[in-house]
Formats: structure tokens, C-alpha cells, sequence
């Protein structure tokens, strides 16, 4: 026996008036979707807990089994793990982000006018060779998409207690980064960090590449933000805890770190994008393949929270029957004797708040033992009438792999 | 966007014989409510944990979303913050009564004839002028309504880990109070405590007030009995855990206290009293205005509980229909574009065993952007059918909240 479970980005969502009050899931048409919870088991889940809007990466860490209100330590290693870099236990991460400050160092935009990777690069190289005030601390400067970067502490004195430098929007100052509790090592991871952005930020008004901008028209690339300090969290792998081999299929770095951070393998897919414009085919294809060698897959799908984010009901719905086609193919191709297919949200992201909220996300299970019930539609609404009734995020991954046979007894 | 949250003191109950088999809330005749759970969302609250039954305390402590198991540290600081008292951290509270022994300290009766105001006013006043053999400690004895009072003690030594003196039914004596734990703090208090109501009682018996009393043919008011003992929980404020502003409408002293420790304005409505003759529509209107100049606004209303515990189901049906008629006043003149409102109880209690029960309460939302279910009746049954399925009693908030955009995400 296996499992698939696919998580659709933000799919989840509340009656829009531009719906006719209708989800975008309730709107689209969704025939596969609805096969699976017409033969399948329903429920809705609350990823963390009532009512508390979840990230995606809590939130997928929830849906892999864990407790995220427990072993949550940030979103920074999970960014860097999921670029492929080391992480070792006690190295503090961050998210980094390119931008254009003025001399003032007011952020004119947080993303550098979406700096071309060669720019990126040739920066990066030069930023790597700035030397910390102290020699105890090693740092790891790495660009990945675009105005995107991690940044990786490592030393025996750091902590991720401390504040960002990222203000979140344009328009506002730089933030000094601050110790968030009293250790030493939290001050010390500030100061460093402060050090950091300074020189950083000499290195980049000096450089050739960013006055080639100026001279082209482009915004500077000045500025290095830093946010979401995390290390990594202590959690077993999926291999210890289920004895299973385990895969992904993800694009989002964030999605890809927490199941690296599970021990599950990262499948590549080339055409794979996180956008709307995904190839969900090549997708579907590799979720089949990767099902025929391991016995856990995560199928992750970025496309109905970037419409979400967007505000775009309409495209969200369009999203959502692209979603439907990709798993169409998985129930034509799969061996569903042998699989349970699990389809669920991360979170519920609105598109007339244009945010994740707390409200809980559909989940079905169809598969070979699974007690179906009466649900014949995948929503919100209709899966809350189900057999499952009403789980957090961290029960799923225990249900599926009891399925799996995989689960001790807990007692004699 | 704004919030109500209507509380209808121990409103939910079970199937009654003299109701055919029904729940109170079953026969009754509530347009307001049915349509409340017709256009809203609703499910079942255990209000602690299922098959707990709460105190009005700790369920309210719950609904306004804190950890009661976690944080309710006794009675006594919540009757005294709700009688507009100071209480400091540390200080021990109690609730008291004015209570008639007769010379070998049996209770003859607890309330002392429900001793009026003036004459309870004039005892406290000497007992006020009571010296302790310790300078450690002092002590702040109040008359409140009746044959209530609250006593603070203040001091560095104190613990609330003490028994009560009251014996809870008249005829029998009154107990020595004793520590419940073996600390200093516990044994100093219980001291304390037995020497207060020592020199009370010497006070009341020789007092005039008594003298009176006794001639007039009155039980006079010879004992204060303690119960309850209780301090402050180490709890944030509503503003500070979500950034809004919050009052409550209560008239019960212990719910007072318990919004006071959370920060919550206390409303004053002259008119309505905690009893079933109320004025309900005085209540319905401070709670139409106060939602104007609040982001949450709780009303709680006691009488369906006072019915209860008479066990006077046909009353109880009665009352709710008159809170039915409060609500139908509030759903006409609030802005529901902007508000959500929530309805439903802190607890069960049962008309047949006159007690506060474990079985959850039945809970409706209504607001513009809840995914409303089949439900179109408010009663127990009715909406454990609802599309919210089980909760406990700290979820409501989060999820009300989460409505407001008040809530952080929890991750990336």
C-alpha cells in the first residue's frame, strides 16, 4: 500500500460575493475532485488549531505529522534547506531579500526592481568575501531567484531570538535588527547581523554591477534585507517515524525545506513552476512515477494561493479545475488498488482578504479501506458533512499511513 | 469589522420529560435564534472538555479565549474585580457571606434572612476596624448585595491553596479552615483566616446592628463565612492578545470579574438585574451602542441559568423566548455588513438535576463572510449537525477574531 497526498496552496476560501457567495471551490467545476470525496471519506481540518491563520510552512509541517506548535523554529532554514544548501543543527537561517534603499536608507523597493540572476550572482560573489569583526561566526551568503537569497549563520553562540531588518513594505526605513530576549547569544546574533547589512551594504554602492544599473535605468541593488531567523527544527524523519520512503514534488523553496527538513527526497520537475501557468501535467506524471518507487508522495501545488494572493476569484477558480485535470491523470494512472489518494489545503487563503485565514480546509481520502460516507462534492462546506469530521493538521499524516499499516500499536 | 458574543447563561440543557422529551431550547418559540443558525454557521462547544461541567467562571474565561485547565486560579479575585475592588497580584480573594450560627457554630443560615444592604454596610464597617495579630498581612472586607461580601488579603506570605469555612448547606458547622498544602504561604493564610473569622464573629455577636435584628425578629448576621479562595490569572488583556477593544454587559459579579481580568470595559446597565424579570431590551440597546465604539462586545445574560437551577423548565422556556426578543432587537439595529455575532451558552444546565452539566452548548455565528450550513434551528441538537462541528470553549475567540483580521499568522 501508498499514499499520495496532494496539497493545493490556499485553495480553502470563504463565500465571495463575486461567487455569488459561492467558494471558488463550490464555483469550479471539478469532476475528479468530487469523485474523490464521492468515494472517498471527507472532513475539514484546522491545520494548526480554530481559527489561526497557518503559513505554509507550519502548515505543511502540520500536515506531515508534526506538532508546528511545538517544533516550529522559523521559516529560515526550511528557505535554505529548500535551495539545496546544508543546514546543520545550530546554524541560524534567514530569508534575504535584494533592494534599493536611499542614502537615508528608506526601502525604495524590497525587491530591486526583481533583480536578473546574473546581476544577482556577480553581487553575491563580492558579498561573500566581506569579513565578520569576529572569527567565531562563519556566514553563508546565497542568491537563488531573482532578488531572493538566504543568508546562514554558524557558530556555537547564535540564536534566532532577534527582530528583522525587513520592513515588510516599501516606503519605510530599514529596521535596526534587535535581540528579542536577554541572552548573550541573541544580542550577538544582532550585532553580527547589523555588522552584516552594513558592510553589505558598502560593498553593493561600491560595486561596478549596480552602477551598470543606474547607468541602464535600473534600481540599484543596495540593500540587503534579512527576515524569518529560523534554525532547524528537531523532528524525526518520515523514514524513522513510518518506516516509509518518502517524496515531494514541489517548486516553493519554503514547501520544499520542511520536507527535507522530514527526510523525504525532493523530486525535480523541469516545466514545474509555482505559478498559475504550471505545467500541472508534468506534475501529475512525476507524482505516478514517484509513486511506483516510494510509498509516501507529497504533491504540492502553489497555483490556487498566488490567484488568492491576487485577489482573483476568477482565476482562482480556473486554477482549481487546472488542479482537477492534474489529478484526473493521477486516478487514470495510479494503481488505486494499492493507493490512497489524500487532497487537502494547506490553508484557507481568501481572495476577498487576499490573506491566509483561520477557517478550516476540505480534506478527502479515497482508497481500498477508507469508510466512505455521504459527501459527493469537495468543498468547504460539503466536506464539513463527513465521516472524518473535524481533524487538526497533524492527525492526517497518522490516518494515512494506519492505512499504510505503518502505525504501532500504542499499549498492549 | 466588528463582534458580539451573546452569551446566554446556562441556556443549553437536556431532553426534559415535562417538555415532552425536548430541550428548553427545543420548545421554545425563538424566530431570532433559528434565524441566526439559519444564515450562520454552527456547532457544538465543550465549553472545557466534554463531559466537564463548568463553572460560569472558568467557561467564560474559555469563550473569551483563554486555557481555563490552564490558568483559573480560584473564584475570589474574579468576585472581587467584578465588585469594582482593586486586587494586586498576590492578593488572595475570597467570596463571603453574612451568615446566622447559633452558639456551637451550626449554620442556621447561610444568607442570614438575606440581610438588607444598610445593615450589612454598618457590620462591615466594624469589621473593617478588625486588627490582625500580624502586621504582614491586611485585609479589605466588603459588603457587596445582600448577605455578599468579598475579603482581599494583601501580604507578602499568602497562598490561595486553602480550604473553605463555609459548609455550603445550613445545619451544618461552620469549618475550620485549613491549608491544602503543605507550604508556609498555606499555613500563614489558613491562620489568618480562622483569626478573621474568630474576631468577626466576636464583633458581630456583641454588635447593635444584631442586637436589632434579633429583636426584631430577624436572624442576625453573627458569622462571615469564606469560600472561594482565589487570585488573579496570569492572563493577557483582549487588547493586548488581539489588539481590539472589547467591553462586556454582565450584571453577575463573577462575570464582571472574570471581563475585568481581561481587560474588558464593564458596561453598566442600571435596569437589568441577573434575574429572570431583567430588562432584556435595556441589555439588547447598551449592546447595539457599545458596538459602535468597540471592536467586541460581550452580553451575558443569567437568567436562563436562575431558571435552571429552580428547575423550573416552563420558566426557563419563557426566559429564552424573551432572549430571543433581545436578540431580534440587536439584529435589527446593529450594522451586520460590518458584525459578526455569535450566540450561545457558557454551559448546560440541566432543569432535571438543577445543576451545571457536561454536555456541550450549541453555537451559531452569523456574519458576512461564514460558510453557512443546513442548519436553520439554534438548539443542541439542531446544531451539532453544524457546519463547525465540536469545539472546546477556547476556540470561539480565535475564530471570531480571525473574522476581525485580529489574529497572527502562525508561520510563513
Amino acid at each position: 500500500m501508498k499514499a499520495l497526498l496532494v496539497i493545493a496552496d490556499g485553495m480553502a476560501d470563504r463565500p465571495l460575493k463575486e461567487l455569488g457567495w459561492k467558494t471558488p471551490l463550490e464555483a469550479a467545476d471539478k469532476p475528479s475532485m468530487d469523485h474523490l470525496a464521492t468515494v472517498g471519506v471527507c472532513g475539514i481540518i484546522d491545520p494548526i488549531a480554530p481559527g489561526i491563520p497557518p503559513g505554509s510552512d507550519t502548515a505543511t509541517l502540520a500536515l506531515l505529522g508534526y506538532d508546528a506548535l511545538k517544533v516550529y523554529s522559523g521559516r529560515g532554514a526550511f528557505e535554505a534547506l529548500g535551495w539545496g544548501l546544508e543546514v546543520a543543527e545550530g546554524d541560524v537561517c534567514f530569508r534575504c531579500n535584494f533592494a534599493t534603499v536611499d542614502k537615508s536608507l528608506t526601502v525604495l523597493d524590497r525587491r530591486a526592481g526583481r533583480i536578473a540572476d546574473a546581476d544577482a550572482s556577480k553581487l553575491a560573489e563580492s558579498l561573500r568575501r566581506v569579513e565578520l569583526s569576529t572569527k567565531d561566526v562563519e556566514f553563508f551568503f546565497t542568491n537563488t531567484v531573482q532578488h531572493r537569497a538566504t543568508l546562514v549563520l554558524r557558530g556555537s553562540k547564535l540564536s534566532p531570538a532577534v527582530s528583522d531588518s525587513d520592513p515588510e513594505t516599501d516606503g519605510m526605513k530599514v529596521r535596526k535588527i534587535r535581540p528579542l530576549d536577554n541572552s548573550l547569544e541573541a544580542r550577538l546574533t544582532a550585532e553580527i547581523l547589523n555588522e552584516l547589512a552594513r558592510k553589505f551594504h558598502e560593498v553593493l554602492e561600491a560595486h561596478p554591477v549596480n552602477k551598470e544599473r543606474v547607468a541602464r535605468g535600473q534600481p540599484p541593488a543596495n540593500f540587503i534585507l534579512f527576515r524569518g531567523a529560523g534554525t532547524l527544527p528537531k523532528i524525526k524523519p518520515l523514514s524513522e517515524l513510518y518506516g516509509v520512503k518518502a517524496a515531494c514534488i514541489a517548486v516553493t523553496s519554503l514547501i520544499r525545506g520542511v520536507c527535507k527538513a522530514a527526510g523525504m527526497q525532493l523530486l525535480n520537475v523541469e516545466s514545474a513552476t509555482g505559478t498559475v501557468q504550471t505545467d500541472y501535467m508534468a506534475k501529475a506524471k512525476a507524482a505516478v512515477q514517484a509513486l511506483e518507487t516510494n510509498d509516501f508522495v507529497m504533491l504540492h501545488v502553489k497555483a490556487p494561493d498566488v490567484a488568492s494572493h491576487d485577489g482573483n476569484a476568477k482565476q482562482k477558480v480556473e486554477v482549481i479545475e487546472k488542479v482537477d485535470k492534474m489529478l484526473a491523470y493521477i486516478l487514470n494512472k495510479a494503481d488505486l488498488g494499492e493507493t490512497y489518494v489524500a487532497l487537502t489545503a494547506d490553508h484557507t487563503t481568501s481572495c476577498a482578504t487576499k490573506n491566509h485565514e483561520g477557517d478550516p480546509v476540505p480534506l478527502a481520502i479515497m482508497g481500498p479501506y477508507v469508510r466512505g460516507d455521504d459527501v459527493n462534492e469537495f468543498s468547504e462546506r460539503a466536506c464539513a458533512k463527513g465521516g472524518l469530521g473535524r481533524l487538526r493538521g497533524k492527525h492526517l499524516m497518522p490516518i494515512l499511513m494506519n492505512f499504510l499499516g505503518k502505525v504501532k500499536k500504542f499499549g498492549a
